[in-house]
């Protein structure tokens, strides 16, 4: 047998289009391109996000229409998810709002993803409030895994995964932005599905099936 | 918002046939009809099956087969899925050994299912062992999930569903025996995925969407 094991894996960016660039496309908002590479403070970067979009009137319905029509899983993504899925259990470990993915979820064959949340006032539409489900839950949810005797691989693109790559047995950065992997020797790095695949084959030591 | 939320299902008897009957209906070996409602004590039950295997040399290759030709998602299961899939992550919680549940797994689109394990001996194919992730694995599950922040809702068929059932933050029995059920008067019962989607539904405040 191989010991019980699972595969942890970020969303956007290693399965998912970026939805943030995807709304600043389609609003033509400049500033809604930001991300936490610009403004390290996620709170701050949240907050600023909600205002631009409270000033422009864009309701969370607007959103979802948008991400509808123009996110869509990178080019192999579902190919490679379903070849993990045909062996091995995995979980999606995102910061993503669940409303925000809910529009494409089924393009991705219904994945299981722990994400966070919004707050939607019922009348205007508008989102009021974010809810993070827990700081760190990426490392957390990799440590509960474990707890429950799980072997984890992890892979995410970004500073938001590092810690769940460093808790996990064995993990990559993905497509990661060269200042991020430069500055962790320490992570494997790849850039392929195919890669991917050789990294958590070997990694959990799996038979070698097509 | 909706509170995070979480659904967690057994998986036969709930999502798919039952596998050890299938092998026995196809083997026409009466003793593997056999189950925990037959002999309570798990490992005494498994330790005959494999003995049986053994003795009429089925290899796990065998299994497979019989699985792969014999054993169906439930009417209606896929569906009832991927309608909860839509708004909320779910995860299996199954005994199943994970070898027997691979020839299968695409029919019920790739859950996330979180089970148990086989070791075979490469040069016959027999069965040599099987391992149990965790003793009361089920439980543990529910209960790390609730550590990471989730309300969990669970539901499955059996005894060993009633711990998770009862670690969860609501559950139900689904086409439960008449005798555990009337044993367990506290935990709602229900026979169709219309009255557990209901459930679901009010128990976890989700919004009414079709």
């Amino acid at each position: 047998m191989t010991t019980p094991s699972l595969v942890a894996l970020d969303m956007e960016g290693v399965l998912l289009e970026e939805v943030w660039l995807a709304i600043a496309a389609h609003t033509g908002i400049e500033k809604l391109r930001l991300t936490t590479r610009d403004v390290s403070d996620y709170d701050e970067l949240m907050n600023m996000r909600l205002d631009i979009l409270n000033k422009h009137g864009i309701t969370l319905a607007d959103l979802q229409s948008v991400i509808a029509e123009s996110v869509k899983p990178l080019p192999g993504a579902v190919d490679f998810l379903n070849w993990i899925r045909r062996r091995l259990p995995v979980v999606i470990l995102s910061d993503i709002f669940m409303e925000f993915v809910q529009p494409v979820v089924h393009l991705m064959e219904y994945p299981t993803i722990l994400g966070n949340s919004l707050t939607v006032d019922p009348d205007s539409g508008m989102i009021t409030k974010y809810h993070i489900r827990q700081r760190d839950g990426k490392r957390k949810a990799v440590q509960a895994l474990r707890d429950i005797g799980y072997t984890v691989f992890a892979a995410g693109d970004s500073y938001n995964d590092l810690t769940m790559i460093k808790e996990a047995d064995a993990g990559a950065l993905f497509r990661a932005p060269e200042h991020i992997a430069s500055a962790h020797p320490e992570i494997r790095t790849c850039s392929e599905y195919s890669e991917l695949k050789t990294l958590i084959q070997s990694s959990l030591r799996l038979p070698l099936a097509a």
